[in-house]
């Protein structure tokens, strides 16, 4: 598929380094054009054949799956700039709000930045995915020999099922999580692996699985 | 350690079964001495020489740590009904506040089940344990291969440091995961895994682990 990621930090390299594994195609939107071109000629060094390339937001936003891979205070600045040309879109939230002190959230209690975010985006189908992964996790899809597992969640059954084949293409491991409102709680499990984070010297490295 | 556990349902009998596997003697309390008697003596016949036993609720409350194995409701009531016998002790919520159909939280969003409690006993020690850890993973100590990871938070760190200290003498992993509000995510937590047992067929035998 032909999957445009806007954000070409480190979470957007992560995305990409998976979709690109998974054989898709990518779309990538920087902060400006230059930011974007590194980043995609390094993805395409690292995995010759990759199909990642740098294009304009216009050229990106033709594509019908748009992952943001933004802080949360970016993706809803950019879903209000761009929610018409958004419609009908299937739109991938992966933030998470939290604080300046990275232990708490900034969402009103009981809401999720996904749910914002659909709130300003209602004319697209909305998924939280990929936000209780780490970038170098996703970079290297897998930690201790578990494949990642992604939690998926959406109000829209067939956007939340084309993003649950584009992880396991990716060879992810995709769950889905539930309606939309699951957010709540999968912002609360990213807040806490990240409060663990310096206490137990993970180092950004760790990852969440449901083991059965 | 003497550990009392108030309630001999299906939590209570798990982390019965770890503390007794970890050497340490657990006082029983159940709804009737008869329950607890009977939940004992099969604890007892499955491990040969552990120490379990029921005790009256008045023997039961001698001890330094309570664990109040209860449905939030349940564990709601004891603890304003024994808040003057539970002064000074470590108390232990396992409880998550689920609504009726299981798919959300009857606390006030933003607060926990464990907060609502160390309210009801300003002067005990709360702290949150086993919430996320379903009493059949208990009972067997490990999922897959993976010793459970037990999450453990509270505002008071000696209180904390002796849970933690049961739950890795029991076979588990505790991880200390700060203070008493992350039960917020703690009980988000259970909240989202209980809700992925009927969709993925996991027939509540999964656990969470925080793999690094």
């Amino acid at each position: 598929m032909n999957v445009t990621i806007v954000g070409a930090g480190n979470m957007g390299r992560g995305i990409a380094t998976r979709l690109a594994a998974g054989g898709h195609t990518v779309a990538l939107v920087g902060r400006t054009e230059d930011r974007a071109a590194t980043v995609a000629a390094e993805l395409r060094a690292n995995r010759p054949g990759a199909g990642i390339e740098a294009v304009s937001l216009d050229t990106g936003l033709v594509n019908d799956i748009v992952v943001l891979a933004l802080p949360y205070a970016a993706a809803r600045d950019f879903a209000a700039a761009n929610a018409t040309r958004l419609a009908g879109k299937t739109v991938v939230d992966i933030s998470n709000p939290l604080n300046g002190s990275y232990d708490g959230l900034v969402t009103e209690p009981g809401k999720s930045a996904a749910e914002e975010i659909a709130a300003i985006l209602p004319k697209s189908k909305v998924v939280k995915a990929f936000n209780t992964t780490f970038a170098g996790t996703l970079v290297d899809g897998a930690v201790d020999g578990h494949a990642l597992d992604v939690f998926v969640a959406s109000n829209d059954g067939a956007a939340k099922a084309a993003v649950l084949s584009l992880v396991a293409d990716s060879g992810l491991r995709g769950i889905d999580a539930g309606s939309l409102e699951r957010s709540r709680q999968l912002e609360g499990l990213a807040l806490l692996g990240i409060t663990l984070q310096m206490p137990l010297g993970l180092g950004f490295k760790s990852a969440w699985k449901l083991v059965a």
